[in-house]
């Protein structure tokens, strides 16, 4: 079944050959979950496409009409999850963005993607990823159209690998981020920590919501380069994204994992949003 | 006035808004330069876009299909430009790419970009960017269609700038090509040398000729890693691509370049193809 699809806030799903967004992947993009007719943590997705914009020198976007869009998107919807792309329209010259452009908006619903209920319960197998994520200051952070490298992360295994998602590191080898997740640890210390992402990976909207969850129950946390040994001898680890909320790491190739208490708290409050 | 536009063979100008092209960037793209009826430099355009497609796992191309619809787009045009975009098309699960996708071929025809004759009689202005090229070893030379960086660093000048092509250097400070072009030197002993692109960068076809055609000539090469400052000691300097062919450098920034007899030998071989 084809996803319902607004282009520009009218019904539609085709674009204009010429959209930036499929010459050069200049634009952004959110994913937001939808949970009975509500989407989560909009205001943290509103501000990073805000953020992104400024950043990539897109035009102002339209912030109060995008966000109608999406709510009526979102309404009456027991499950659901939107992609909204904000790419920099069609023209310019070459690489050149033109000063005149103006934003192409694609958004699209699509049913909720249903995961067996023991990812949550017992925690998923990753991968290391042999594909790395390069380090870019200007674009770190982002959630821009630029995919190639997680694309060809996520093709290094068949469903038949019984794998969930594939940790990425950087080329100089530091870790840095799941696919489609963010990572955290606890450390045997008792520390919350996830990688930085001065230098590579996308600032997801959940990793956020926890960060802020964290900092205000008085949890330690650490924001730095983080590197694979450390992560094989954290004392928990878990994923997290604003669709699958949070789901504890049971392995990393051969390595094992406990569910543990950290991750069980940040499970209540990926709910709580 | 649109340029003329195919999409898989078929006159049209819009394409999917769920292509993976527009989603990911998950795609390769080549510009060719038409002249009298004729492409320059086609078998290298293949060969690179075939390769590219083996790299990131993309279909195989039909080939002969391809070669046709270029030739005919070519037919007649005195001087045209190509643009062909093939994508992953549309289909698989969030990055994911499936087994079954048909890749999406766009091909657009556009005139002549109108530069002035001085740019090839006594070179043109660059300025170092301070966008910079992230390393990548498993996209490095790839056309592919993640581009943001080449948008970025395009957008560090304006027209009244006088300023025609910008000097990109990676993440760690190694020049590494134009925006749009390949960068040569000719060093101070007489080797030609232009940046390695095994970690960063475009492996543009009129640098292989250039450098195929240097061969030939018993021209000693060099191909590696330069620093800005071996740049800027060069005796002489040029960039190329297969629509501009050969524009000699007059200045990087502050820095004065002479146009030397190296490059006017590139700019010789570059019309022989």
């Amino acid at each position: 079944m084809t996803p319902d699809c607004w282009v520009n806030g009218e019904p539609g799903i085709r674009i204009s050959t010429f959209d930036r967004g499929l010459h050069y992947g200049d634009g952004l993009f959110e994913t937001l979950a939808v949970r009975l007719g509500r989407i989560r943590l909009l205001d943290h997705h509103l501000q990073r496409l805000t953020a992104g914009c400024l950043r990539l020198r897109l035009p102002p976007l339209p912030l109060d009409v995008v966000k109608d869009e999406l709510t009526h998107a979102a309404n009456g919807q027991p499950q659901a999850v939107l992609k909204l792309i904000v790419t920099r329209g069609s023209g310019g010259c070459g690489y050149r963005p033109s000063a005149s452009t103006q934003t192409t908006r694609i958004l699209t619903r699509h049913p909720c993607p249903e995961h067996p209920a023991e990812y949550i319960q017992y925690g998923i197998r990753m991968r290391v990823c042999d594909t790395r994520l390069s380090r870019n200051r200007t674009l770190a952070g982002l959630k821009h159209l630029n995919r190639l490298e997680q694309v060809l992360a996520r093709a290094e295994w068949t469903e038949a690998d019984n794998i969930q998602e594939g940790l990425m590191m950087d080329e100089e080898g530091s870790v840095i981020e799941g696919i489609m997740t963010n990572v955290f640890v606890r450390l045997s210390h008792g520390v919350l920590a996830t990688p930085s992402l001065r230098l590579a990976g996308v600032a997801g909207v959940m990793r956020r919501h926890i960060l802020e969850c964290a900092q205000q129950t008085g949890i330690p946390i650490r924001i730095a380069s983080l590197s694979l040994t450390e992560i094989m001898q954290a004392a928990e680890i878990f994923v997290c994204n604003s669709v699958i909320g949070v789901w504890p790491v049971s392995a990393i190739g051969h390595w094992k994992f406990t569910v543990g208490p950290m991750t069980r708290r940040a499970q209540t409050w990926a709910t709580q949003c």
